[in-house]
């Protein structure tokens, strides 16, 4: 998969779909994050909050990684989490959109 | 200072006003932890709160130092910046409380 190509219209379809999939994460952190700071009753509470965030940050972090030679990767993790929707991918070749949508259900089947 | 002796009395009181404005201080961090969450727009927003946070447990972890040999220092500072309340001091002895009142007095002339 290291070698695949990516056309320059390929690579504005995979930013965006990277980009869409990461906002949705955020987005759900952020609404747990809401969530627990309204629950906040004593100061262990509050670093609670701090080491969700610090882990979310490192998972976010390693998960993310924007390079091609790993993006299939990334993306059938992101599709399998949910993060990423099938439709994020339109306009990619269909052989990539078939190697993520193999590795995907791939890692469904180990994981099930 | 570092021979001051501390009854236990004293130290129960101690204990007490040193707890009472370490709440009081993670009540306000929480507070505008509430306020930064209700602005997460985007991503970045997120992990703003989550560098407030670990700079806010940095602080706090070096300020609220319970060492009785460093506990009058600690005490001034915490009444400067207002998270300890002269009535949390009743019942330490007399000098005590003038040592804390006079570094505190003294470190607001410095800073002032």
């Amino acid at each position: 998969m290291e070698n695949l190509n990516w056309s320059k219209s390929e690579k504005t379809i995979a930013r965006n779909a990277f980009q869409a999939a990461y906002r949705r994460e955020c987005a759900a952190i952020a609404a747990k994050l809401k969530q627990m700071a309204g629950f906040v009753k004593e100061p262990p509470d509050l670093w609670q909050i701090h080491d969700y965030l610090t882990e979310m940050k490192e998972q976010t972090d390693i998960k993310y990684d924007y390079r091609y030679s790993v993006l299939i990767s990334v993306f059938a993790n992101l599709l399998n989490e949910g993060w990423l929707k099938e439709s994020d991918l339109a306009g990619l070749h269909k052989d990539k959109i078939e190697a993520i949508n193999k590795l995907a259900r791939l890692r469904r089947e180990i994981w099930a």
